[in-house]
């Protein structure tokens, strides 16, 4: 059976990544080694790293101003490394709470200066993207997560303000072109849209750096793994080669027009499916804000829920179980996810519909 | 040509590692799904960690009291982790610095409270294990870097201490039996003797914990990754795959007993070699500290060190350059080495002492 793999991240990679990376395990380029044995202070290692690093500043239109690093952990450790770099104990920064992982992140920031949660969307379960709320100026910066994995939400215009913008992107970035360059900090796990897990993205713009007065622990230190040109210590050398990987993928297929094409295709298929379908299913975000990359929806009677989920198996369809704290239906349509497999939960949703509606 | 992967690290990995692993990434387990498309949420995943998790129980034969973890990052990262979570600020924790590891360790710890170094090698460029040194009984713990991988010494008999005993066991890990219920926390990043870069293991004896006072980020904090079992955040996928299968292998292959064996033969084979041409190769550090894992020599006429690398590079020995700030030669010979390369590089060295006696 074909399976369509739906699933929120660690989630569908490129077919190409995915056989080039079992290559390289038993022979890397004709080496004769693996890719797992090879010395991170290579010439064939450089040679990924400086890859990977010049596909994102192509992507992302980045200049001098910005440094990439390739770093150990996801978000989690950049909710700490973030305010640790950038947060005096003294200072204060603005975070929006627009879910789970924007209310994980301003708890962590907490622990290292003063936080000002600047907009806070519980009020309708974290349904919508708050427009018009204030930033004030002495903020260290603003941070905010473009895309809520869990809720279904998406920033499609970002705030303008002249506080240095920090942006969680692990679960949309690079599903289409933006204007990088005005954020001053943007990181991405890469397990969604760049690759496996094991290893996060952070882009750095130079000036916010060196503001803090406390020690940073040299793991921790961006400053420190800019000097070193991401080979402080020993990277997690696997994860480095298939972001690498994915990014060349995205460049071949066209880049991020490209991608950005085939993510409105699937977000449109979907999304009026649903719309056209509300009898029998519950759409929860408000229009405008909702995900390219993280579709949910709930059953009308909640009783018919896990039937639908139990057709979704038979199916094949991987991971549309909404996440844990949350119920209902999820799919992610991350930029691998063929049309095809939007395509084939589409006819999915309707077949059930005219039996249950 | 047929290489003999001498390197430091990332290093060799047993065949069949490389081959289950490569497999995996194109189908797991005939799910029809990439290793590194599955959710580590599902049961796949959890069986996987669960493996990993209960083969080092029982290499190590761990009671109850302590805990398993694999987390990100490697050795760098523990650095910092272990004084944040085990050093409070007034205390004062013990470290022997041995050499650039240890050195680096203790450097980090300073960060978080009070350091005292109980044995400094560096009067003879760390070439020896001291042995007869003081442990304040008041240190929080004693911290130790049970194998140097720059300077290629290695602590065959452990100091006997109530201090708790803190180990970087990064480089030497599984390389033999011993009491490992004698330590209060161990970490070593996976990238030698147990698997790929991108994970470290930490094993925790559950009293040590919870006695700082200050708060600890949450993905730095051991206590919450132990109520979460390794599952806090997204883990390193992969890389925890990877060590499940070296771990498997080494279990398969007779487990620690085993490997002792063959370390045993290869590090004997290998400084026989050495002390028998002492007219060409200078060895450098003292007979009963040697380490198995990494073995270190210089030539005795400097300007022949390049004509001597030059042949190993011809022959396909890889990784044998002396590390950076040392210079000279260094085989490494961790458990996936097998005894064929030591027997090949010791011809070679042998041949090239014919030739330059």
């Amino acid at each position: 059976m074909k399976l369509h793999n739906f699933n929120s991240g660690p989630s569908i990679l490129p077919q190409p990544v995915l056989e080039a990376a079992s290559r390289a395990i038993l022979d890397f380029n004709g080496t004769g080694l693996s890719i797992l044995e090879i010395g991170h202070r290579t010439a064939w290692f450089q040679e990924i790293l400086n890859e990977a690093i010049s596909s994102v500043k192509t992507l992302m239109q980045l200049g001098d101003d910005h440094e990439v690093l390739f770093l150990h952990g996801g978000a989690t450790t950049q909710f700490m490394q973030v305010p640790m770099n950038l947060l005096d104990e003294n200072a204060m920064a603005a975070y929006c709470d627009n879910g789970i992982w924007g209310n994980k992140a301003h708890k962590e920031a907490a622990l290292f200066g003063k936080v000002q949660v600047v907009s806070d969307t519980s009020d309708r379960k974290h349904s919508y993207i708050q427009k018009d709320f204030a930033i004030p100026s002495d903020a260290s910066y603003l941070h905010i997560t473009t895309n809520n994995t869990v809720e279904g939400t998406q920033w499609h215009q970002f705030p303008q303000t002249a506080v240095p913008l920090v942006a969680d992107m692990s679960s949309d970035i690079f599903c289409r072109p933006m204007d990088f360059n005005k954020f001053a900090l943007i990181y991405a796990g890469a397990q969604k849209n760049m690759g496996a897990a094991g290893v996060n993205m952070t882009v750095i713009r130079k000036d916010v750096l060196g503001k803090v007065s406390r020690k940073i622990p040299a793991i921790m230190d961006y400053s420190k793994h800019i000097a070193a040109g991401s080979l402080m210590n020993t990277p997690p050398v696997f994860a480095v080669y298939v972001s690498m990987l994915t990014l060349r993928w995205i460049l071949n297929e066209g880049g991020l027009p490209e991608m950005e094409k085939r993510n409105r295709a699937k977000a449109d298929l979907f999304y009026n499916t649903l719309d056209s379908l509300q009898e029998v299913y519950q759409p929860v975000v408000a229009k405008e804000d909702r995900s390219w990359m993280n579709a949910i929806f709930f059953l009308q009677k909640p009783s018919l829920e896990e039937s639908f989920l139990n057709l979704c198996k038979q199916e094949g369809m991987i991971g549309v179980k909404g996440y844990r704290t949350v119920g209902g239906v999820r799919i992610s349509m991350y930029n691998a996810l063929p049309l095809e497999s939007v395509q084939t939960f589409c006819d999915l949703m309707r077949h059930f519909a005219s039996k249950n509606g």
